[in-house]
């Protein structure tokens, strides 16, 4: 037995409205939970990418019915995004368009391009294509 | 256009052999890249879960051609890895025998099971079922 998928991703970020409105607004992922102060989560296809502010995540749960662990992290998280070559262009232009500067953008030795910007709590996304990783 | 999928999800640990011996060892995802001392990757179906030391990460890249930005967090992250109520139960079963402390174990209001432990590196893996999510 070998977990088959990963479920939830998480980043952090003190100023989750700004958040909302990098992965919704700009990248218009659908909010599908949100608790003010703590967290935001956006669908991603099967999976679900969580936005925590960890002055709260940090804070143990008062509720014994839900017992979940503390955490919370600081400095600068990453995750990287499916994206095919194509729509790494059209990313690109989105994140011009929008102000948002394209940190990065590159050919790793396969061939698989990725293009990288910051979320609003400094965070590095990544827009890759999936074959990056392929065997 | 809206991401389709996450590719990699980030976790931080300063002792890589640990990370490796939890994930690798223990959950038996397969070792995908390993840089020793700055990384090591691992593949979950069809994305990965990333887990990099910090003090490497935040270091600026020294190669032109590869232009990775800088990225490092401290503190406790958090991965999900999707798993059946059955698999839940065989997860604690292993980590029980490992003698790792499965840190709460609940039914979310919807039904869903979690489980969740610690990496080495402090930081909350859960196991659930991905109804949690599920609209």
């Amino acid at each position: 037995m070998t977990p088959f998928a990963i479920l939830e991703s998480a980043v952090y970020a003190a100023d989750l409205t700004a958040a909302e409105a990098f992965y919704c607004g700009l990248l218009r992922l659908p909010v599908i939970a949100r608790v003010d102060g703590r967290h935001v989560f956006f669908r991603v296809g099967a999976g679900v990418l969580l936005v925590f502010n960890p002055d709260a995540t940090e804070v143990a749960s008062g509720n014994p019915d839900l017992p979940v662990p503390v955490h919370g992290a600081r400095g600068a998280g990453h995750v990287c995004f499916a994206a095919s070559r194509e729509e790494i262009g059209d990313w690109r232009q989105r994140f011009m368009a929008a102000g948002v500067e394209v940190e990065a953008e590159f050919d790793w030795p396969n061939g698989a391009r990725s293009l990288y910007v910051r979320d609003p709590g400094g965070n590095s996304v990544e827009f890759a294509e999936p074959r990056l990783w392929e065997a």
